[in-house]
Order: structure tokens, then C-alpha cells, then sequence
């Protein structure tokens, strides 16, 4: 674990600005509950996960991905060094999260051109992806 | 699709406040990059997604869950009705991501009182769980 960054301390601290997303502050803690988003999480597993050429490819790759405008939040990551369990699902190589104000938003994202010359470009170098999409409970 | 806002809209126009977060703003798009964040992102499959007094009591039991002050960020979600997609896993009957400043703080949230009651009060209702913990690639 290192240059990890206490980045979300001031959000947590209660100083975000009142109404400038719609996250309800809880009373009780120090904590942010995100609400109307469109989480997209994906999960892919290279073929070569060890290939450095294939990871600089798609590291570059995904920073392209995210310029589509209808992405709002985006996250690029890999697997943590979190304690193993048996519910810990960490074989996969890249973790990409995107968020969307809607299901339109993802749609135009699924057609738009810079998606589609991701996958034509890319996945010749994955094995096996996995989609999560979910809205509020 | 119900009740759909646009809560990021602010965060896209390029309004957030700078240093606020260590969020990297892409020129080239209305687009936040989350960075310095463990995502800690959980899938459950109840054993009866059909019953309502499961699905209140597990939406109940969350909602306790994100109090654990380690919890900087955190949503509570649904399989959203995106597209059907052979890639699209949208079986699962809810989704569980929160976000931690480090692994320190994801391994207090491992062992703490309220992590434990809601396993404990709450396994007999889940078949299946998939956790994917992620940091920066």
C-alpha cells in the first residue's frame, strides 16, 4: 500500500458545499451516501495479465474511454491488497467504474464512437469482462 | 427508469472547488477522475429476492451498515435496467459500494461492531456475495 492519500477526508468532514451534489450527510458519521447516479463497473481480466505491453495498451486505453462526455466520475483501478477471504474476488486485472446521471447517458455512451474504437482496439487483449450496472435500491 | 436526477451536473460544469478532492479534471471533457480511494464494491444474491420482508429488513441492515465512521463515501443500488448484454451481470438483488481512504481504514471496517452484527444478523438471507475491493491502477 503506498502513496495512499486521505483524499475524501474533507468530504467526510462535512465541509461539502450544501446542494453541490445530491449526497445525503449522515448525522451519524463522519460518511457521504451517493444518490441518482448510474454506477457502471466493469471488470476485466487480460489474457496476458503479466504482458506489460498489454497493460500500458490498456491503461492508455481506458484514460481515452473516460473522455466521453456523458461520464461524470471515473475510476481506473486494480486489485487491492486486501486480506483474502473467500468472498474476495481479486484474479481480475482492471477495475473501471464510471458513473452516469442516467440510463440515457449510458446509452449514448454504449454507441458513442470513442467506446467503440475501445473495444475494436482492445479486446483482443481481455478473456473474460464483467458488467455491473446499478441505480438506487 | 423513475425518479432520475442529474446530481452531477455541478460536479461535470467544472465547478468543484479545487483541492477539495483529489479529483483530476480532465480539460477535454466534463469529467471527474476519482483518484486515492480504496473501493471496497459488493455484490449480494438473496436466497428470496422476492420477499419484501427480506429485502426491508437487508435494506434496513445497509442503511446501519454505512454508519461505520471509516465509510467516507458509500451507495446503496439495484440492478439497473440498462440493456441485455451477454457481458451484463444483472442477476444479483443488490449492490454495496463504499469507498475508504486506505486499506488501514478497510480492515477497521473489517472487524468493527457493526460490520459483525450485520453478518451476523443478516447471512441467512444471501446465497452468494462477491466482493471486489479496488485502488489505483
Amino acid at each position: 500500500m503506498k502513496n495512499r492519500r486521505t483524499f475524501l477526508k474533507k468530504l467526510a468532514a462535512g465541509t461539502v458545499a450544501a446542494g453541490f451534489l445530491s449526497f445525503t450527510k449522515k448525522a451519524s458519521a463522519g460518511e457521504v451516501q451517493l444518490k441518482g447516479a448510474l454506477i457502471h463497473h466493469v471488470f476485466f481480466w487480460l489474457k496476458e495479465p503479466g504482458n506489460k505491453a498489454h497493460r500500458k495498451q490498456f491503461e492508455k486505453a481506458l484514460e481515452d474511454l473516460i473522455k466521453v462526455d456523458t461520464i461524470k466520475v471515473s475510476h481506473i483501478g486494480v486489485p487491492a491488497e486486501t486480506e483474502e477471504r473467500g468472498v474476495v474476488e481479486n484474479s481480475y486485472t482492471y477495475s473501471y467504474m464510471v458513473m452516469f446521471d442516467s440510463l440515457k447517458d449510458q446509452n449514448i455512451y454504449q454507441k458513442h464512437p470513442l467506446h467503440l474504437k475501445f473495444i475494436e482496439e482492445n479486446e483482443h487483449l481481455w478473456g473474460k469482462v464483467v458488467v455491473y450496472d446499478s441505480v438506487d435500491a
